[in-house]
């Protein structure tokens, strides 16, 4: 054995001085750099959303980028798997967040607290299988908005439907489809379709399929790994096709089977109460109620939604574009109280807006386009047109940094103006300050407009306003 | 053996049961949440801080919390050891980052970028000892500007400094003060005090503690563990006592051992251009060249720099607090060409701000003071006066939204009006748009100014302009 683990360790220090010479220069798998083009929509991205949430009150928290990893646990069923673990270094079991409800309820727990809205941007890791030129990856941004506390029902579920509609509509990404569902109307169906109990998370995630997979699959997969009776799963086929509005749920609460069913009554009891609310709000168009939708997650209770973007239908690619979900969420009453040591419950609902994916949508229709996008908003380039005036650029800017201009100068002893010039033209600088030795005798500065090479004489002590004036 | 594993894993499941019934709700060692208040303050900071960057024509970029581990090694010296690592859960090695800087430099030899200023504000983490009344955290905020490229000396050097200056007196912290000093003179010092070369780096390291222990302390110190000779550490006790301006760096550029040496004439030289631009900016009042300063991270090769506050002279407390730095950086010329596969350099500067230590210090400054912070930017809420006007307010708030108003209401079918005018002055919403059944008939909406009382009739259609220039 001696022999065996000396002849294992030296192979191990071969592996590692090879590794090393082979050092690689990239980022881990599954994420990226943001350059400062990109960051320029991100950030246009991010402040339509932050508008949305604060125009409907939401404060804002943060939470670490890892929990103990006991605080994971056990909230998110066969997902669980794609945690990353931090290493045992001593001290306590980290994790990286997986998501921002969870911490969220963690909070809420921890702080007791009962009544809150609030939404949350941050990044969450999943050590999933990355398609990053579909906007998947191993680290990216959820953008969420919680409701939590004891309120009447649907109201506050009404307000993330339109939360997702506002910001879907503000992004103008092109046509899309918020689905709804109700876990409630799920395990109903489950039931009255002749489910046993034991199978209702399984079958439930194999229905959470079907917007990828025909219904012959998930029925194939029903019967044959998840062990279904075809009786049922032909059951279960007749209700998941249904989709529709406020007809479909009254046609349901009519349904002999379904009508008998308690939770399935429930669920659409408060699914009729949604559209009602839906239809003050005047979004009911891109909502539809859609017995297919069937979320991962092991917290839902309640309802269930998720925004899709819709294929434009003159759209004829040879290779179908994947177009998937941009925005989801649900109500989930239980999982405050799994926190709390007396178990007391806080209702929660909450929407989710997917970034990366509509990030990705956005930096398209960029390069689409002829706009160019400024990386900086500098309002002014300090510049001198003889030599030996560096110091003249130096109290100049420091003139107007202190006034509060965006100003920049080369940093160079003696710039070519050309060149100070070209600087404006590549970095979108719409105005040159140009210090000479005729100007520093004369009191004045030349202010020069790049778009027009218009250039104008302004007095010293006037130029921060001019400057204002002018970028105004 | 098998006996043995058997009871182990008996042992283990025991272990595992304990765990769960001892579950903590809490946050990881070190870590914490943000409040909405704290947000609030968080947001003021940062704000302070991007303004100033973007006022400097800097770009911003983003890159992801962990890198592979590799790209960490041999950066950082002896503090290596607080790196966290994840977990190997198959595929690359990864570690979470230190700073931002490794980061910036793996970003820009990666992309074979020789030329950018850019600002990072995100999270680092250090398993360090946590000491969070103080501000010391092992999850924190690094806010980091950088200037990257080829370019005269000290021009990039000085405008870090004039940042640092800037964002200190916006901040209002009190009275501060940023030492400077250059790793070239802290050697070229060495060198002629008679240190040898090997202890170069462990000496700085001892130095390094000045600003939290007498000389005598580092003295023995460098004696015992280091095993410096008497007499060198006798020299070096004599050059770090002192400080000042232009008049020491002219006075050391005298000095007949210092001046021969070739290092410390060129960081002198540095040096004094450097005050010679700060001169020029006005700020050389609060800067102050300093021998004893040498910063701990191993990457650093030219100017260094750290802002500590400093303790009012008029604060006779018995305990003393503990007043630390709050901003620091310099050169660091040798960075990029690590992580380039030729070995080419990017001289690189840049100045970080250590914004958990500035925001304990706001945060405390907020809870003395009578200030009462919002915490959302809400302008109206929606209200009735009667019973069953759900309906109604859900149409009025779904018309404001679309109209671009910040507004609320409560999720009650039938709140009662005291408490919503509560919940406005629990919150700080300014204007009440109550509905009532005669309003309803009238076509108008009561406007109430939640400060003064006052109640004025709007007409429906001129009810967002009327709460537009109300709340301007």
């Amino acid at each position: 054995i001696a022999k065996e683990v000396a002849k294992l360790l030296e192979m191990k220090a071969q592996l590692g001085d090879e590794g090393k010479s082979k050092f690689v220069l990239k980022t881990p798998k599954g994420t990226r750099d943001y350059s400062p083009k990109q960051m320029a929509i991100r950030e246009r991205v991010f402040n339509a959303i932050i508008t949305c949430f604060k125009r409907h009150g939401a404060e804002v928290i943060d939470t670490p980028v890892f929990e103990l990893k006991e605080t994971l646990t056990g909230k998110y069923g066969e997902d669980s798997k794609l945690i990353y673990d931090l290493k045992d270094q001593g001290g306590e079991l980290l994790s990286l967040r997986y998501d921002l409800t969870v911490p969220f309820a963690r909070y809420l727990a921890m702080n007791k607290i009962t009544n809150i809205k609030r939404y949350h941007i941050a990044k969450v890791y999943r050590r999933d299988n990355p398609a990053m030129t579909r906007g998947r990856y191993r680290e990216f941004y959820q953008c969420d908005f919680d409701i939590a506390g004891h309120f009447d029902p649907m109201i506050p579920d009404a307000e993330c439907l339109k939360i997702a509609h506002e910001i879907l509509s503000e992004l103008q990404l092109g046509d899309f489809l918020i689905k709804v569902n109700d876990r409630r109307i799920l395990d109903g169906m489950f039931a009255v379709c002749g489910v046993p109990d034991s199978k209702f998370r399984t079958i439930c995630s194999s229905v959470d399929k079907l917007d990828k997979m025909p219904w012959e699959d998930v029925r194939s997969e029903m019967l044959g790994e998840k062990g279904l009776s075809p009786e049922a799963a032909n059951r279960i086929g007749e209700y998941v096709q249904l989709h529709g509005g406020l007809e479909l749920i009254e046609q349901l609460l009519q349904d002999p089977k379904l009508s008998q069913n308690q939770l399935a009554k429930e669920g659409l009891g408060d699914m009729k109460l949604l559209f009602e609310y839906l239809t003050l709000f005047g979004i009911t168009g891109k909502i539809s109620f859609d017995l297919s939708l069937a979320r991962g997650l092991d917290y839902y209770t309640g309802v269930i939604f998720e925004a899709v973007l819709v294929q434009q239908e003159n759209n004829h690619e040879e290779e179908p574009v994947s177009v998937g979900s941009v925005a989801g969420g649900g109500r989930y009453d239980g999982l405050v109280g799994m926190f709390d040591p007396k178990g007391r419950r806080v209702p929660c609902v909450g929407v989710s807006i997917g970034i990366e994916r509509i990030f990705s949508i956005m930096e398209q229709k960029v390069e689409a386009s002829a706009e160019k996008i400024r990386t900086t908003e500098t309002q002014v380039l300090v510049a001198s047109a003889q030599k030996k005036l560096l110091e003249e650029r130096l109290k100049l800017i420091s003139e107007l940094w202190d006034a509060g201009i965006k100003a920049e100068m080369l940093y160079k002893k003696n710039p070519k103006l050309l060149n100070q010039l070209q600087y404006c033209e590549d970095t979108g600088i719409p105005l040159v300050a140009i210090v000479g030795e005729q100007e520093l005798k004369d009191g004045v500065v030349k202010l020069r407009v790049v778009a027009t090479r218009e250039e104008v004489d302004v007095r010293r002590e006037s130029l921060v306003e001019e400057i204002k004036t002018r970028t105004s």
